[in-house]
């Protein structure tokens, strides 16, 4: 792998990634902790190449930390206050972890590559959770999905891009439908009005939020979902078209 | 004034400003028209400074060419496509300026900087227009408001920047109660309506509107406005609470 401070990369410009999915009734987030010592978190993460959109390149972080392209991706802020690099945490993260440093990857430039002040671009991304076998990078010891009020603290201001993330997600979710882009293939009316009332973090009448979502003519009913108990079986819905 | 290459910007990210004004039923847009042979018209832009936060570096092109600090100004979208930055029609602008450029600002060295590539963070301001004085910098011939409708073609995609603009304004104007910026310090519900008319380009019932907007609570009825016809006077009104 080339030296990150020798590569073609926009200067100062990073793409943070905040990835979601939905599982076991919790709203989650897919974040890789950092292979050094010292419990470091940060979310998917990188850089812009001279010929590349930013577009594209965040959907190229994405895939690295997924093996999926074809999912919604979107900007949703840019993090750029003056005193977002903290040197002295860098200091400290380099100072604990000088051995694995030098044997393997970062040497002077490479800091002084890391250290210097980053405009972030904040992306979004839903991804069915079912579809994705989180992938380590070189640089992570692990990686996982935790539910958000679970997540580690994490490195610089990333707490609060997952924050500012979710944010737009509530603002665009109910509008532009994107609620089908955490679903499986086929749901239940019960696991859409579930997911609804996880993200907005409050109940759905279910029959005022049934005929809402039905009233949309967006989705198609399949058979009866099996569930042992035939006369209380519930419908399977499909979204008609996904339009990503 | 110092050359744009030798002062001390963040690299390839700039800020590019639609500054929003309505006025006699109309959306306008500050545009000011480049100091150059050709007809370029550019939105306010600039870069930022290496100590200085996106949103100060913002606010400060918002002052250059408006005078006033103190009102909405928020980001709304990254453009940062490849092929962004057209060096051909750099190449045509500066071949019809030569002469221009000879005697008072560009040498080889800004125009490398001024045709690198560049990604745009863009934001939208919205102001009371009678509160603004046009400003025109070292670089504009002149700088005038244009209605949505009769904007000049602009250079790189700036066009396409005020659509987004425009989304973005869309989006927010009624349920964050942006509205209450673009006008004067009072005004009547009528006025109110029909900048809503403006802005979402469709008819408003006035009694549905009028109670919509007097039961958000925001509103402080004054005084009637004098019209000569006192018995058809309409009550003016004022925002209760500048939250800029």
């Amino acid at each position: 792998m080339k030296a990150l401070s020798q590569q073609n990369f926009i200067q100062q410009l990073s793409i943070d990634c905040v990835i979601f999915g939905y599982q076991e009734k919790q709203l989650k987030v897919l974040v890789p902790k950092l292979d050094f010592k010292g419990d470091f978190w940060a979310l998917p993460s990188g850089f812009i190449f001279q010929d590349e959109g930013i577009d594209q390149a965040a959907r190229r972080i994405l895939e690295e930390r997924t093996g999926i392209r074809d999912v919604f991706l979107e900007q949703f802020k840019v993090f750029g206050k003056a005193g977002r690099t903290n040197i002295k945490f860098f200091e400290r993260m380099i100072a604990l972890n000088e051995e694995k440093l030098g044997e393997k990857r970062f040497d002077r430039q490479e800091f002084e590559w890391i250290t210097q002040r980053f405009i972030s671009v904040g992306y979004y991304a839903l991804v069915d959770i079912d579809r994705v076998v989180p992938r380590k990078i070189e640089i992570d010891e692990s990686i996982e999905w935790y539910a958000i009020k679970d997540l580690p603290e994490m490195i610089m201001d990333h707490t609060e891009l997952v924050g500012s993330a979710l944010e737009a997600l509530r603002i665009n979710f109910d509008h532009r439908l994107l609620w089908f882009n955490l679903l499986p293939e086929t749901f239940t009316m019960k696991e859409l009005q579930q997911l609804y009332e996880i993200v907005y973090q409050r109940p759905f009448p279910r029959n005022n939020f049934q005929k809402k979502i039905l009233d949309l003519n967006v989705l198609e009913r399949l058979e009866k979902k099996y569930t042992g108990a035939a006369n209380k079986a519930p419908y399977l819905y499909r979204f008609k078209k996904k339009h990503v």
